[in-house]
């Protein structure tokens, strides 16, 4: 299957150049349970091809078996997630070896001819790898920024030329009635994102670009990091107890606003989308700017023209926004990850890929900055707990109808 | 306003009675920060009708402001929840006095005409107070449970004749198709309860009527609180860290399953609902037995013929089943607590009521036995986060069709 | 034993006054883990006569034995210590009920000739019902000092007239040499301050009196809480953590410095003893004032001529210093509570009393007016951890010879 | 000053030897607050000659000012404690060269002859680095007994032939009388070791070696870990909190008890002494046994002949005990970590070295095989929490007199 062995390169080629700038050290540290490290991120990925595509009879090193397991009850034991970072060993060279010891085996796989369920695994796991470089460079991100300096993974080595002031903020309709969301049948698609089905909208209006930093930096100065009118009880809790006032990786320095970036500390761009926001600031901008967040069904019913003409951009950091904005910042919505109806999840321990993380966290869409080109889809559910902010996360905004 | 001022008397006379078997030390103690003192519940109430309804320009006491004000940030200072267990002051006896001026003031105002607005203020206070009759009651049962000798709320007069065994349990079907759901113009209805809206249905089966403590058992024994594949992963994670392995107020005696309830500890009786379980053993139970949690969108339609038959009944523990086994055990839903298409808070500090909270919580439905007659609704929205127990929370089935 | 059964009455009947002002509410709450519910303290010592003078054979109550034990692993189960607040039941009454048949079957008891270790353990029971009596007062003050509006256990009735300023402070010498301390043959003594022993004393010099709020408020008006050479680093870690800048139940009002006090708040009065600080604040003083804390062999052999000459004095809160200053607040030393060379526990529980606390906790020396007049004692050791602030805990200065 | 010179090598040189097995992950994890990683004790003995010794001005890199300051509050801003392992940057290559270039300026300084002040500094700054030389190991120790497979820092390369079966245990007499405990004037010191003084001591019998493994497992088997007779109030609630059954390090394979070394895993020898043990469990034991902790006062009465015969020995796992067993690991004595009298700390931030942990630590005597050799004397006090475990720790007993 040419095709497959092409892209299989592709995508494990990418994930060693994200890796490239880090030092072994980089590479080891987590910063925090949520984050792993980049060494974990590309053993795991591997591990994944090796566990489910493979088959663990003939295993690089048995121990990795349990080493790099995530989340795969039904493989067996784990090493503990907030413990990544205790495994100074393998080291990053063996991490190294162990993806070429793979890949080789998986070069012999792909020789061949597949059945569809297995090339559809070797699909799930390139799928998988592509998560985990979105993952590898918001996690490095925090690590950086864990340290006083605010060192950059990869030094801006020229100021690309941006584009003009973003677009005033216009209003879209979003149609009333019966309406379809998820994935038809063709393409790859997540279990998460099928079945296809009907829902009922009310009808709205949602913006036309996303909030930008200028003027999330108006909510920030008028207090509405002071102001519990603008929270939901339980964000306002969570404010108070962090005694938050502004964006995660913002800072007042002496000569301004600055926002901490994969290239290091940069002066606070207002024409670039606000990202790294809570669900919780999110819902609070929104309504102290008198709307409100979409749901997932009204954001995906509003952009089903819109990103199929999506071109594929990439930047280590939201660029300014030009026209819908779509692709440089996750869109919080207000929709909690839930099962769409109908929804059935694989047999075997694949099947928790997604299924069992579907309580008390919110749904985003889109795709940012940081997403792999060609990653991103219509009907693509991301999802993190209302209190995450180190991933590239933004506020669409929506309304009622009057 | 005759007719209000007797409702009026019936709601704050059956406050008192529910506290009458309380000592004055019983109504002190917070068990838990969730939980709060039957003192403070006697006094909030009250404090609602002096705050939201006759103004606080004349109040009983100036510092009750501050002591009894729940939640209302605009309102202003509050004395924190997790501490109103340290109030020994104001007594007992007070807050009584605090009552009998309180309504000694509301009685001047029910002999008048008064404008639609502040008879629904008044409504609005009593429905609140309903619901801390309930709340009353699951406080000082949780209060009682951490006792080590499990003392009784009231003692067992005479164990009542119950119905025989529940009926065995079958599916009803939910039709697919546009539905409509919540509050439509007339009668009180919370807030969050409306607008009524059109929602698209897949259709699915309803249970006939809850799990039954038997059934539950069944899943107790057959190791379900020890077999990951069943829960959502958070919910594993919570079971693990607690160490559970049955449903809260249950525990394994020399005698066999024995359940403390308000009177005191009794032999686990098989016929009744399982009650005190988490959302996230709800979920659990109902992966095991193959089937789903509803989404309250199902459980409206399903049961919106059944409620209005509903006959009041009230017990201090949830009698054994009978017929749909509506009103005995308040049903988890699978829907996240959100607001409904064009929902609307009231102006000032009483839209505080329930918007705010609408987040990382789930939807229950029906009423429990603990529920006072009359309060309970087809469209009522109770919602608790994913963990909680102490409530009477139970389990209904759905499934989606073959 | 008429003289015993006299002081039996005496002690048992103060306890019941020191009760006396509270309602049962105040009685039960439970403010914090080391603090408990006075209520609990009326039982407990009646448990410690019952237990250990009585035997359990024909027990008030055999519930009680496990709800009143604190300590006592030799005697069985115990209600864990930061639950006793959750003793709603038995209530206040019943406890004192309690009292009256304990005390009844006492009197029965004291009207014989008791052997010797039988009358020892009655004494036993005594002092350690004292003991209770000034935690009782301290525990219900922090509990006070929690609730919001500051108030009273006993309301001062009329200003007592109070002596005038305290003397200037003066440095008494502690000569070098051999010297004896702890408690010798005769009469009752603590196991922790036996056997009387040789020390030898490089000799110092040793305050006059302890140090006053007026000279503690220009350690916090000069900044002493923000500056850590004075602290010890677990004590800036500590006071940090903590957001310090004054002692313990001090508030700045609008008025000027106020305190907490059993009879609410008052003026922060210069005369009196800075009390309720911990040792790290002691200690950081001391520094501050260029000087050190004298450990408990210097605090003794220094003051063995005074104490035998000190009056008992008593009051709710420590009066303006006059003379020596004995007897106002405990006094910390630097030495950390140890066993005695050669110190030898009781067989059996009751030599659980003192010997297994003998780690990271600090000895005070002296007493403080909340003492039972008569309880104090030269060799006395009294013990808290190095945070600890609820006590009557205040400053005596020490320093090497030049 | 030739001399000095070499000293000085001789210390930097056995640093960067000891840190030669590792990778730069294992040199820059941090695996608990306590233990600092490889990377930052190469940084910080570093720093210290800069800061101390050659001053400031001319900075390698002004930002390892506050990266690499530990805890001197007069040198100014510090990275916290438990953040260490987040500075993946400097790499261990940089902190190399910083290595280099401050041993290159020190080599200019050391050419010329010294003031003794300037002299002093120098000495006390490879007295320090000695400290972390033990420290690198104990904390690598830690890090990779985090590992699940229990790596090794360095292989054993052939098994050592161990001396015979240790001597059964003696009791060596410590006479009753004044004595003399400190360091006196000649030679280098901490300045804790001073002033030499007077100590009058009771006298008693002492071991005349350390506890071995073997009697150790005799306590475990025992069921002490499950005592509470044996166990200090506070060692019995931090031993239940942790489920604890056996010394840190400690495994039970199928194979038979198991010891985690920097050879990675051993088989318990039981002629080696116990060690990782808490002081709880080191007076646990001594309980156990019918005997008590040493002071350290009769500690350095009992061995003042015996460490002067001491021969250096080292190695990475202690021995198989020889004669008095002094040397292996370091002894727990009962003595809380105070000043002695008249003790006094130097000016400027040095001062900071000692005097600010004397709260709530106890001291240990003698020295570990992981102590560089040379870096023992009689009169050292190391120091610790009642509950750390990471250090080669261990016990001596002693008891009273008949």
């Amino acid at each position: 299957m040419p095709e497959l062995r092409q892209r299989f390169d592709a995508v494990r080629q990418r994930t060693l150049q994200l890796a490239a700038p880090l030092s072994a050290e980089d590479a080891c540290v987590q910063s925090m349970p949520d984050a792993s490290p980049a060494k974990w991120h590309l053993a795991h990925t591997t591990w994944f091809f090796e566990t489910f595509v493979l088959g663990q009879e003939l295993p690089f090193d048995p121990d990795f078996r349990v080493l790099f397991n995530s989340y795969y009850q039904q493989v067996g034991e784990r090493h503990p997630r907030a413990q990544r970072g205790l495994l100074a060993r393998p080291s990053l060279a063996r991490v190294r070896d162990y993806r070429a010891a793979v890949d080789e085996r998986m070069h012999a796989l792909l020789a061949r001819e597949l059945a569809p369920p297995l090339a559809a695994l070797v699909e799930l796991g390139l799928q998988h790898e592509q998560q985990h470089q979105e993952l590898l460079l918001t996690d490095i991100k925090h690590l950086l920024s864990c340290h006083p300096l605010w060192p950059a993974y990869q030094p801006l080595e020229t100021a690309a030329a941006e584009s003009a002031q973003p677009a005033g903020l216009a209003w879209l309709p979003v149609e009333r009635g019966l309406q379809e969301i998820g994935h038809a049948a063709d393409g790859f698609a997540f279990d998460n994102e099928r079945p296809r089905h009907q829902v009922f909208l009310a009808g709205c209006e949602i913006a036309s670009r996303p909030v930008s930093n200028r003027e999330f930096l108006r909510f920030v100065e008028a207090g509405g990091y002071a102001q519990p009118q603008w929270w939901l009880a339980e964000g306002w809790d969570w404010c108070c107890a962090q005694r938050l006032a502004h964006p995660w990786y913002w800072r007042q320095a002496t000569a301004g606003w600055q926002e901490f970036s994969l290239h290091g500390a940069l002066p606070l761009d207002g024409r670039r989308p606000v990202a790294h926001v809570s669900y919780y600031e999110a819902d609070a901008y929104a309504r102290w700017a008198g709307a409100r967040l979409p749901t997932e069904a009204e954001w995906e019913v509003a952009w089903a023209a819109a990103m199929a003409r999506q071109p594929a951009r990439q930047a280590l950091h939201p660029p300014a926004m030009a026209g819908d904005g779509l692709g440089v910042v996750w869109e919080w919505t207000q929709s909690s990850y839930a099962p769409y109806p109908g929804f059935r999840t694989a047999d075997g321990a694949v099947g928790e890929y997604n299924g069992k993380f579907m309580v008390n966290q919110y749904v985003l869409r889109g795709s940012s900055s940081a997403t792999p080109p060609g990653h991103e889809r219509l009907t693509y559910r991301n999802f993190f707990p209302a209190t995450a902010r180190w991933q590239f996360t933004g506020i669409r905004l929506a309304r009622d109808l009057g």
